[in-house]
């Protein structure tokens, strides 16, 4: 063990390595993080339910135990819109205050299996949706983290826990791993189990995942389903800003020039993609998949909870329901039509370089910023993983994405390791 | 208009050009329709819901209408598992008595921004599960429609209504036609949407669709999202009775014979298509998932409302709760292998032609049948086409599937539409 990092910077892989060989216990990690959200969580609001007494015998009972899997002894962060059964569940909202599942969800069972134990859960917007939690973000508390997964890229990057699982139906993955200077990773439709998740948009809807490396992404993605491994390889970049540029910040659009370049330096090569004329229309069809099928998914609680609702989202629920059947149906046809659009953009590459948002994260905590860069992703399907790309003049973090073909996660992945390792300059953070 | 034809056997694709043409009025469709519930229903039980008065409003309210689609005043039936704004639906539960949701699930909305109108709603088993509804097969009324989409498919065979909406989990859709002697089409995953629908299994859960011959369900699917239009062509058809061959019954081995003896001489080629000897795990990896998934989607009615479930579904919760969280990583790691199975199966053929059920519809209301012969094709996320294919010594229908490659949907259904008028010796049911 190095005992010049402390134990909450360690890389999971690192953890897993020092767990399964015994020359390290969950209960000495567990009571390192334990003590690090005591001293921390009083102001950043990660924790949505966090008890360390119960953490505490989570993790013995791992040390305790045969090695039970490539996750033995190794905490996680479960976003309270996920179900763990016997801890809290809320959805991030009122209505669910003291709901106790009886089970877990399927990644949280997946993940347990394979020896890992839950930490605590994370704070949520209101049902996955737009009203913010409590988080800050742990680089400067007056800036959101991002949402929806907000306590989860929190988390992760203040050093409370190696890994987070988080949802993106828009952008609630991407956009706070980018705030937050995290990776995070949305995967295709499909790979990573969804049951036991509170459901917005079933068509939309994604588990994703959140470290402070590809590498730590991988070795959860692999026991969630998400990612199979593949060699390394020096992808083929494209570069694309999507028909939406103009929305992307002075400090966004040097960020993408200087990962560019430095990925060029590191020996890939990166051209510019084009988007088809009709790219632009995805991020309206987005829209109104998301909004139809969310006003369906929590019409219940609209119907008998108004009251508990936040203002914004029954608005929005209330616009939602005034979309006509024709647009959603026209949105559902875009989104089955865009095979074109998707051999346009990877005809010559292997993955796209993006922007993760459009910016650094606001100078608030009353919005968590705008998915508008992940809208267009999200509706093709495509696995998409955030990457920190520098900081802006104040050392708010910068985020990019690295994209691939819907279901190509396990090159998308390796990509964004290659990726990673050349905008860090070779270096890979510990 | 053919007035020797009675309106109630006319097709769907007929129906829908009188009515776009107002040769046919919605109004006049609607009596008849009403009239032959009237008659049959007392005995066979189809209607979760069904109320004339509201079924003469909507169609004499199309009748005022411009033509708004394709489905212009055609009828639907619609699964009680499936919502529909403004008409109760149960989810084939007491809990759920008297619930009336706010909004049309996606399938019903897109039928209805088409032109289609709701019926009414059909019996389903408890949850879409196995406790029986009261519906009877139209063919013998001892004996079982199948489930879990029971009324759907007798209401279409006993001509209620042209086509109507199913859910399949297993086999929920293939074997309710197959034992009712109609078409079902189960679609690939993703290409209908499923907002709106009561959740069983995240992984496995499809809409589907009735109708009595493959154009008319084409025509519905075309306006769901499941198909695109594919030029008909003379299919290569894979001959498999899967690993579990011993348990058809020996009407269904004869029927399999005759149907690649009809499909040959139509001048298609046919030919043994074998499995690899893993693929028998592909049956039992589907019932984990199911179990595992259903038993997290329906824990608050288990935890909540159990003495209101039946005692078979409370058992089956119950045991799924009791599988291991490694079988179920098993089971969805063999689903994420199966790329194997399928290229050894779709090598040299365009479709496959297997057994839709183990064979006629079990004499007795107590069960619904065996989903079997659907378990694998429905882990593997392939689109399948039951088709009748003729009858047992007392009549009672027996059925075969067309089977494509996962996304292939548009394929598989032109396959289908020739393997059908093959079977019918050149004559397709008007």
């Amino acid at each position: 063990m190095n005992s010049q990092i402390p134990l909450h910077r360690w890389s999971a892989v690192r953890l897993a390595r020092a767990l399964a060989t015994r020359d390290l216990s969950a209960a000495t990690l567990a009571e390192a993080l334990i003590e690090r959200s005591h001293a921390l969580d009083p102001v950043l609001h990660v924790w949505a339910a966090f008890d360390a007494a119960a953490a505490r015998e989570r993790a013995r009972a791992l040390d305790d135990s045969p090695v039970r899997g490539p996750l033995h002894g190794l905490p996680l962060a479960v976003k309270d819109i996920i179900d763990t059964a016997g801890i809290p569940t809320t959805y991030g909202s009122p209505i669910y205050a003291g709901h106790v599942p009886a089970q877990d969800a399927a990644c949280v069972s997946l993940a347990k299996a394979a020896g890992a134990w839950v930490l605590g859960k994370t704070l949520s917007t209101e049902f996955a949706n737009m009203h913010p939690a409590a988080t800050r973000n742990p680089h400067d508390h007056a800036h959101t983290p991002g949402g929806s997964s907000s306590g989860s890229a929190a988390a992760v990057a203040a050093g409370l826990v190696p890994f987070a699982l988080g949802t993106q139906t828009a952008g609630s993955v991407i956009r706070p791993a980018a705030f937050c200077g995290v990776v995070g990773y949305k995967p295709s439709p499909g790979r990573i189990a969804r049951s036991g998740v509170k459901l917005n948009s079933d068509t939309l809807d994604e588990v994703g995942i959140f470290a402070r490396s590809v590498d730590d992404v991988v070795l959860l993605a692999n026991v969630l389903g998400g990612a199979a491994d593949a060699s390394p390889f020096v992808p083929r970049f494209g570069l694309s800003l999507t028909t939406q540029a103009a929305q992307l910040s002075g400090d966004m659009l040097r960020a993408m020039a200087a990962s560019a370049n430095r990925l060029s330096a590191g020996g890939a090569s990166v051209r510019d993609v084009e988007c088809r004329a009709s790219f632009d229309s995805l991020f309206e069809a987005q829209r109104i998949v998301q909004a139809v099928e969310t006003a369906s998914a929590l019409a219940p609680e609209l119907a008998y909870r108004r009251a508990a609702l936040s203002p914004v989202l029954a608005a929005f629920l209330d616009d939602a329901r005034r979309i006509a059947p024709e647009a959603y149906a026209a949105a559902l046809a875009r989104r089955r039509g865009a095979r074109a659009d998707l051999d346009m953009l990877f005809a010559d590459v292997d993955v796209l370089l993006a922007p993760a948002a459009p910016g650094v994260a606001p100078p608030t905590l009353e919005t968590t910023g705008d998915p508008l860069f992940s809208r267009p992703w999200q509706l093709l399907g495509c696995p998409c993983v955030a990457l920190p790309a520098g900081h802006d003049a104040a050392g708010m973090p910068l985020g990019v994405q690295i994209i691939g073909r819907p279901q190509d996660d396990a090159r998308t992945l390796a990509a964004a390791a290659w990726a990673l390792a050349a905008l860090r300059g070779g270096q890979v953070m510990q």
